[in-house]
């Protein structure tokens, strides 16, 4: 114990203080975010931050399980790891009541993940995400549903349609495409899927390099590294080779599109080079991307992975979702100046004139009572200066209590904003306050 | 990796798995606490989970710093520790804008805190806990102010004021009874102090015993013991030898004593055992306890802490604050069966009678447009399963949706509850839905 030496007053590094005004801001886009989901039937569950350690080793993003988890003993020799992502908990949840959920069982859940990474604009350590997961439904529905909840939620949060893109892929028509169509060995592919992964954040030369340093020499004088560009080059599924575009693992991707398209979601396309970092991807799978030429990330993404409930020993359950991020996402509606002003959840500061605190409490009980948030300045400093502290923390309203006013129950309220003064008792101040609080 | 054996299922020992009926009792809990804090001006805040180690090595409470903390050393080298506390880390905050906060600042918080314990009922390693502080107020008004804020958030729970008992003491008294009145020594105060702490928890002969064992002989032969434990045992203010009463530092207790019965909190008393196990506190503090006498456990507690800030480099702010966990918060609401009956957030749960997804498509968007949180079950089941999925979910309305509803826009909601069947148009089903909700 050092008294001597100040502590410093910084958080972790890549973690964030929420100050008052921070916090107001992610209340309101997760508000925003819980309605959404509600009003499609998800219902919230949460989940405790640590887990053991094996719960990662599994199917995940091979990245973040070798260098970015935060795993540690316990004091009882347990390995555990601070989730880094939530699919692993829920499917472990899902599974550990297998036999008694309703499905389709559609869940979300909003919650604070560490990932070691190097801290940057919308990437940090630790950060909120929205995880959507559907349970139990096999066919397509489930893909349009889980996708158009997604754009409902950019939607809502005041998102044109010409700020982001969706798009989607199938990682089984990748499967398709390396392995039966371009014939290649089960590491070429994984290799060759980790290197489309960072495609578009490579210069194309070295990525020709890359491609051409995992085929073999006979696959190489066969041309398949400009076949292979070739095809990743397409933009739509009508531009690819007839033979790739007959393949059954197409199917849902295209069904998926149209469905999309048909329900007015017209910034939905498919895009071959799409993979998704995580290994338990079985089918669909889909990523939303800001359109902003300086900001061009990948802000959420998801897909199919029938095959993770299934790892906890019982039967597998065909399952849908998608996680987004707040840092991210922020950063859209900021780019994009999407951010409303917010005002403070407090409705009225009252201003004490003079030795009238005890006096007082029963009109601020009374103003509490029918609804009314209140701050109340008992710090007995000049009006004047509690009238700054209250401009200061952005009220709009001040209500002057001193003795004249407790005596004839008129109070004066006064408009910070735009300068007005009225006088009235009580009920009448309540409702012109609450009248206002819907503007 | 070894796809053979299958993960468990478990959460993590001393930890929560919230489903979504946990989690609806959850989100009642916390959204009557924000209400309450809201109501009283106070703004909601957030932090990282992790805090360098060395935020708790100051003061704190012993036992959970060397005992109960989650430390290690991340892959930068830092040496951290899963916050277990909030009063550290808000003191970091508050220390860090020491300049730019308007006085007085209210702040809330409702994070999940992790201590290493023996889990047992109402106790468990990962908690949520309410985090109530405000800063820059040196007089009792701040502190009568934190009292009522906690004893509202009970009445608005649905308590009575017999269920629940508030107990004050003073740290600056306690330090003068047992220096000043009782001349003991520093050393021997500390200890006494943790001994008075875990007092309630120990038989009385093992008390005077290892009291006796912290006096020396010359002071046991003064009688010593007999006097502490003399003094401890009063139930008033006004059973305190007279030079005791007379103390300067009893002033603030008995003044909040009497603004909290002047405002109604009758269920508030002075405990002269009560010592609160962290080292921080400078004046009064409190505690609120459960009277039920199978369950009369502390559910929260603080009091003033006025030198914290001070120790990041900065002049220090008087501070009083109080925290509350949830796990002892659920035990009594369920102990005094104040747990009201939580229904699903969703409003209607449509069943699909036969293929119609692509055709219901518009009424269902229509349905959310218009403000209700709607489930499709497009398993393609039996209208009679799916009906029973709806059942399970706890849902009270059923829309069925077949060609026949589709073509003339009519459509049979169906009540679970009461069994009751009407057959609309949608606004009207619309009307009747938000109608109920509100019951």
């Amino acid at each position: 114990m050092n008294d001597s030496k100040a502590l410093s007053t910084q958080p972790y590094k890549g973690a964030r203080d929420f100050y008052p005004e921070d916090m107001r801001f992610q209340k309101y886009m997760f508000s925003k975010v819980r309605m959404v989901c509600e009003r499609f039937g998800y219902e919230e569950y949460d989940a405790p931050i640590l887990e053991p350690t094996e719960l990662y080793l599994r199917k995940g993003n091979q990245e973040i399980i070798d260098e970015q988890t935060y795993t540690f003993t316990d004091r009882g020799d347990r390995s555990v790891t601070i989730r880094t992502e939530m699919t692993p908990t829920v499917s472990r949840m899902v599974a550990g009541r297998r036999q008694e959920l309703p499905y389709p069982a559609r869940w979300y859940s909003i919650p604070n993940l560490l990932r070691y990474e190097r801290p940057q604009k919308g990437r940090l350590r630790e950060f909120w995400q929205l995880n959507a997961d559907i349970f139990g439904v096999a066919g397509i529905e489930a893909d349009v549903e889980i996708i158009t909840l997604a754009d409902q939620i950019f939607r809502e949060l005041g998102a044109q349609s010409d700020m982001y893109e969706i798009k989607l892929n199938s990682r089984k028509f990748v499967n398709f495409l390396l392995g039966e169509f371009f014939g290649l060995d089960e590491v070429q592919q994984t290799s060759i899927i980790r290197l489309i992964d960072r495609k578009n954040k490579m210069d194309p030369m070295s990525f020709v390099t890359q491609l051409d340093a995992l085929c073999s020499p006979s696959e190489r004088e066969a041309g398949l590294v400009e076949q292979i560009t070739g095809v990743l080059s397409v933009r739509t599924i009508a531009e690819l080779p007839d033979a790739v575009q007959a393949a059954e693992s197409l199917v849902p991707v295209r069904q998926t599109l149209e469905q999309l398209h048909a329900a007015g979601i017209h910034n939905a396309a498919f895009d071959i080079t799409l993979m998704r970092g995580f290994d338990y991807y079985t089918d669909v799978v889909f990523e939303v991307f800001d359109t902003d030429p300086n900001n061009n990330r990948s802000m959420c993404g998801g897909g199919r992975y029938d095959g993770l409930v299934g790892a906890f020993g019982v039967e597998p359950i065909p399952t849908v979702g998608y996680a987004m991020g707040d840092a991210v996402l922020a950063e859209f509606l900021k780019g994009h100046e999407l951010v409303p002003e917010l005002a403070p959840e407090s409705d009225v500061y009252i201003v004490l004139a003079g030795d009238v605190l005890a006096a007082a409490q029963k009109p601020i009980a009374d103003l509490r009572g029918m609804g009314l948030n209140i701050v109340v300045d008992f710090s007995g400093r000049k009006v004047g200066d509690q009238f700054k502290s209250a401009d200061k923390r952005g009220m709009t309203y001040v209500l002057v209590v001193g003795e004249k006013e407790l005596n004839d129950g008129q109070f004066t309220l006064k408009n910070l904003k735009s300068g007005a003064e009225e006088k009235h008792g009580l009920e009448r101040i309540v409702s012109i306050v609450k009248d206002r609080r819907h503007d």
